[in-house]
C-alpha cells in the first residue's frame, strides 16, 4: 500500500480485533493472578509454585524440541 | 498450611489451572500476531500500527483514570 492510502475503516477494524484479543489476554492474566491468589489462600506460597510453572514448561519445551528432532530424523531415514 | 504438609493432588490441579490459562493467554498472543501479518499482507505497517495501539491504550487509561477520580469526587460530595 502506498503511503497515504490508507483505508481508515480498514485499519479501524485490525486495530480494534487486535485490541479485543489483547483485552482477553488480560482477563486470562487476571484469571492466572485469581488463581495464585486462591493457591495461596489455601496455604501455598505462588513464588515457589511460579518456579514450578517455570520448570514445568522448560521441561516440557525440552521435551517438545527432542520430539520433533526426532520426527525430523525419522523422516529423512524413511521411518514410520 | 505448614511446611510440608502440601496436598500432591490439590496442588497439580491448581498448576495445571495456571499452565491452561496461560496456553490461552498464548494462543491469543499468537492470534494478535496473526492480525499484524494480515495487516502486513494488506499493506499496513505492523510497527507503526503496534504505535498506534499503545497510544490509544495509554489515553484509554487516563480517560478512564479520570472519570474514576470524577466519581470519587461525586460521592465524597454526594452528587448523583
Amino acid at each position: 500500500m502506498a503511503e497515504g492510502n490508507v483505508s481508515a475503516d480498514e485499519l479501524r477494524l485490525l486495530i480494534e480485533r487486535i485490541e479485543r484479543l489483547e483485552e482477553e489476554k488480560k482477563g486470562l492474566g487476571d484469571d492466572v493472578k485469581d488463581v495464585y491468589g486462591e493457591a495461596k489462600a489455601r496455604g501455598y506460597d505462588p513464588k515457589t509454585m511460579r518456579t514450578i510453572v517455570r520448570l514445568r514448561r522448560m521441561e516440557k519445551n525440552a521435551r517438545d524440541e527432542a520430539e520433533a528432532l526426532l520426527e525430523t530424523y525419522k523422516a529423512a531415514l524413511g521411518l514410520g
